[in-house]
C-alpha cells in the first residue's frame, strides 16, 4: 500500500466509516476522502475521525486517489461505476464491500473502460446497527474477507485490494464471483431468511413472551437493514433459491426422522454438527488472539 | 416460600446448580440437598456453593424436604417419579425444569399417588455449556419461566413453585402442557433444528472459512448437548413436525417471491419482522434493568 497516498470511501455508513477508522488505527498516513449522496453522512464520519474531508462530488474526490472503496448499498453500484468511468485515471484501483459479487463484477466489466482495475471484495463483518456512529476501528479484525479477482485482473490491482484488507487485519480468501455467491447464499443469505421467518412464526403464534437468549441470538440477523437485504436477495436470488431447496429437503428428512422416531439418525446429526461447530468456533475465536 | 426449609435438587448440572446458587444469592436460608446418579457431580456443586450436602440416595434426600426440583435429562423423569412415588410425604411439592411438558406431566399423573403435588416448570434459560462449573446465580434473571398447572393442581403446590421461580427473578407465565409444547416447538425446538442443519449445510459446501459473527450467532444452539436435545425432539416430535410443516410452507413462499422478483413482498417481510424483533429485544433487554 506504499504507493497509496489517498483513499476515497464512497458511502460512510457502518462499513465505510469502519474502513476509515481501521485504516487510521493501522497507521495509514495518507488522506481519506469521504463521499456521500447527502453531505451529512461524510461530515459526521469526519467528526468521528473516519475521514479527513467530506464531499458529495465524486469526480474531484477520486482525482488524486489511488484507491476507491464503494461502501454504498448494492443497488447504487451500477450508477456509481457509470460515474466513475468518466473519472478513471491510470493507477486508480476500485473495489466494493457488497454482500453479493456476480452482479457488481458484471457491472464493472460492462461499465468501466478498464475493468482490470476493479476487484470485488466482501468483508464478512457487520452488525444489525448502521450509520457512521456504529463504526468501529476493529470491526474487520480477524474476520474473513473474500476478494474475487478474475482472469484479466491486473496483479497490481489485486495486490492493492489485498493489502487494504490485510491492513484492516482481515483474513483474505480468493474465489470467483460465482463461487462467492454460492457459498454466501448458504453461510449468510439463507440464515438471514430463516431468522426473519422465525420471528414471523413466533409472532404469529404469540410465542414471543416465551422467547429468551437462544431465540435472541438465532434471530439477530432479522434486525438487519431491510433495504440492504432486499438488494442482497435481489442480486443473488438464484443461488439462494437453490440453497432453500437443498435446505428444505434436509429439513423434510429431519422431520421424517422425528415422526419415525429414528433416534439414532437424530443423535448422529446432533453430535456431528455440534462437533463441526465447536471446532469452527474454536478456530474462529482463536484468530482473535493472533 | 416461608414454609420451605429444605429443597432437594436432583441433578446438579448447569440448571440444577444454577438453582442452588440463585436460591442462596436470593437469601434462601434453608438446607439445599444435591442428588446425583454419580456422587462426583453433587460434590462438585457443593464445592461451588450450589448445594449444602451431596448424595446419590433419593429417599433420605427428600424425607425432610418441602420441594424437589428435577433437573436431570428428560428421559430420566419417569424412573425418578417412580422412585419418588415411594418417598412422597404430605407437603412435598415436586417440579422439574424440562424443556417439554406434556410427557412429564402425563408421567407425573400416571406414576405419583398424588399428582396434585406436581407442577411442571420450564425455565427458559440455558447455555451451550453444561455441568455445575457452568452454573451462575443469575442464569435465570429476568427470563421467562413457564409453569403448567392443571385443573386438579393444589393451589399451594402452584404457589410454592411460582415462589421458587420468582425468587430466582424469573417472569412466570402459566399455560397448559400442550400449549407450552406447541409454543416452544416454534420459539425453541424448530430454531434448534434449523441451527443444526445450517451447520451441516455450511460444512457440506466447505463454506465455514467464510463464516463470521452472523453465522456464529445463528448457529449457537447447534452446540447444545446432543443427548439433552435428543430427548426434547423425542418428547415433542408431534408439535415440532407441525412447526416444520408450517415453516417449510412459508420458506417456499419466500422462495417464490425471490424467483418471481417480488420486491414488495420481500421488503414488507423484512421490515415487518425487523420491527417485531426490535420491539421484542427492547422489551426483553429492558427487563434486565428492573
Amino acid at each position: 500500500m506504499d504507493h497509496v497516498k489517498q483513499i476515497t470511501i464512497v458511502g460512510t455508513g457502518l462499513l465505510g466509516a469502519s474502513c476509515g477508522l481501521g485504516l487510521r488505527a493501522a497507521g495509514f498516513a495518507g488522506l481519506i476522502v469521504g463521499v456521500g449522496r447527502r453531505i451529512e453522512t461524510p461530515k459526521r464520519a469526519r467528526r468521528l475521525g473516519a475521514v479527513d474531508t467530506a464531499t458529495t462530488d465524486l469526480g474531484p474526490a477520486v482525482r488524486n486517489s489511488q484507491l476507491v472503496i464503494l461502501a454504498t448499498p448494492l443497488s447504487s453500484f451500477a450508477p456509481l461505476l457509470e460515474q466513475l468511468a468518466k473519472h478513471l485515471h491510470e493507477g486508480l484501483v476500485i473495489t466494493d464491500v457488497g454482500s453479493t459479487k456476480q452482479q457488481v463484477c458484471a457491472d464493472a466489466r460492462r461499465l468501466l473502460p478498464t475493468p482490470s482495475h476493479f476487484v470485488g471484495s466482501h468483508p464478512m463483518a457487520g452488525s444489525e446497527q448502521h450509520g457512521p456512529d456504529a463504526a468501529r476501528a476493529d470491526l474487520f479484525h480477524n474476520k474473513p474477507c473474500i476478494i474475487t479477482p478474475e482472469a484479466d485482473t491486473l496483479s497490481a490491482t489485486q495486490q492493492t485490494v489485498e493489502a487494504l484488507w490485510t491492513m484492516l487485519k482481515m483474513r483474505v480468501l480468493k474465489m470467483s464471483p460465482a463461487q462467492h455467491d454460492h457459498q454466501t447464499a448458504r453461510i449468510s443469505h439463507l440464515p438471514h431468511a430463516l431468522s426473519v421467518l422465525l420471528v414471523e412464526l413466533a409472532a404469529k403464534h404469540d410465542a414471543l413472551d416465551l422467547a429468551s437468549t437462544g431465540f435472541r441470538d438465532t434471530t439477530r440477523l432479522a434486525s438487519g437493514d431491510p433495504k440492504v437485504w432486499l438488494d442482497i436477495f435481489a442480486t443473488n436470488h438464484h443461488a439462494i433459491a437453490q440453497a432453500i431447496d437443498e435446505f428444505t429437503q434436509r429439513l423434510t428428512q429431519f422431520r421424517n426422522h422425528l415422526t419415525q422416531g429414528d433416534q439414532e439418525a437424530i443423535l448422529q446429526l446432533l453430535q456431528q454438527n455440534k462437533q463441526t461447530r465447536d471446532a469452527w468456533v474454536k478456530s474462529f475465536e482463536s484468530t482473535k488472539n493472533v
